[in-house]
């Protein structure tokens, strides 16, 4: 059986629709994938490894993700910490960020250093949108990432990967490989070229729009929002 | 150690609190709480138990969270079916309802004819904000679910009963005793009364903001939504 993927298009006409006949804000479907990410992160890196994890977040949505789940990781007891460079004025955004200032929750400016004292990376730097160069000042980022030892959690996408073609064949990123990736309704095409551990999250959406977009709702068990998938998509 | 709870106008302050300075939307703390609910539906009566629940939906903020929770449910395997017979032109609930709609949950306008097929029901008519008298066409339903013999779970409150005085003297409500009760936040002075399973539910108030209302964030365990309580509001 071949692993279904959903293009870059296919993933941001599925993100509109979920906004428009799908009938869910844009508030309720970052919760609930900042909850699957939160989820992930605490089934592959428990309390017990170490309570440090240093959230690398990006101007857009695939940051406000990690901004939920470092929210939801402070709540199960763990201790994160935010690297946010780029903060835009969207409304949603801001509150976010309040949502973890009120939560203590430190934010730092410099990602090498923050990165010496941590025990777990969340990428929440770009997701299934981005495509072109890497901007400042992400290139340090993702090569601190793609240097380090601790484990890295990718949301969506491993950061600087094309959403099509995985990895660029050279420059920032080529030798970015995290440990751990969630995909978020489902995986991009550039899961072909990843290898680590590979979680579905966002159990939100209805069997007919899965339908509809060419790929299944995965097999969750219980209550949990994230299921874990071998190569193939089907559930390990 | 004294149960501390929350009155009718401290939990209104604390609503409008989490969504002003605590920069939360509606739309986030209603997806939360009632994932909280779905989680305690889960605990209390597992899918091995019988998929069915039918959820009483009244035309507030606490229906929204029977809403959120219905979904949720659906999402992990029960069939959930609604009873929503006043449906406010509110945007967010009308949004809640049509993603209920796209996973075929199906909306049902007679109450007692609904509950002999199913296998536990969610009260979620009336929370924290109620008072005064039960209005048409609520009544029946209460009555219904207070004579019925399969399990109850309300949410936040009985409905109809008094907020901080419990269930009431006589009439509507007064020999209605859910077995399971949901705590949104914390204990409302009603809990007093209540003698079945008690769970609190809604991890995502800060410390800070606890403590000023008086109550203290109660014990939850890893990624759980809930924790159940015994009398005196304490983890069992």
């Amino acid at each position: 059986m071949a692993l279904k993927t959903l293009g870059a298009k296919a993933a941001a006409a599925l993100d509109k629709e979920l906004m428009s006949t799908g009938a869910f804000s844009l508030d309720q479907l970052m919760e609930l994938a900042g909850l699957s990410v939160s989820q992930v992160v605490y089934r592959v890196h428990p309390v017990s490894k170490g309570r440090r994890v240093l959230v690398a977040v990006g101007p857009g949505n695939n940051g406000g993700d990690g901004l939920v789940a470092a929210r939801h990781l402070r709540h199960y007891g763990y201790q994160p910490t935010i690297y946010y460079p780029k903060r835009p004025k969207n409304e949603l955004y801001q509150r976010l960020a309040k949502q973890l200032e009120d939560l203590d929750v430190p934010f730092v400016d410099d990602f090498p250093v923050a990165l010496q004292s941590t025990d777990h990376v969340v990428d929440a730097i770009f997701g299934f949108s981005f495509s072109g160069e890497v901007r400042e000042p992400f290139p340090a980022v993702i090569q601190a990432m793609a240097e380090t030892k601790l484990p890295v959690t990718s949301v969506d996408a491993p950061s600087s990967w094309d959403i099509e073609e995985g990895p660029p064949k050279s420059g920032v990123g080529s030798n970015f490989h995290p440990d751990v990736l969630v995909s978020l309704t489902a995986p991009k095409p550039l899961v072909k070229h990843f290898r680590g551990r590979h979680f579905i999250g966002g159990r939100f959406v209805a069997p007919a729009i899965a339908k509809k977009y060419g790929f299944d709702v995965p097999a969750y068990e219980g209550l949990d929002q994230i299921v874990e998938v071998g190569p193939d998509g089907l559930k390990l």
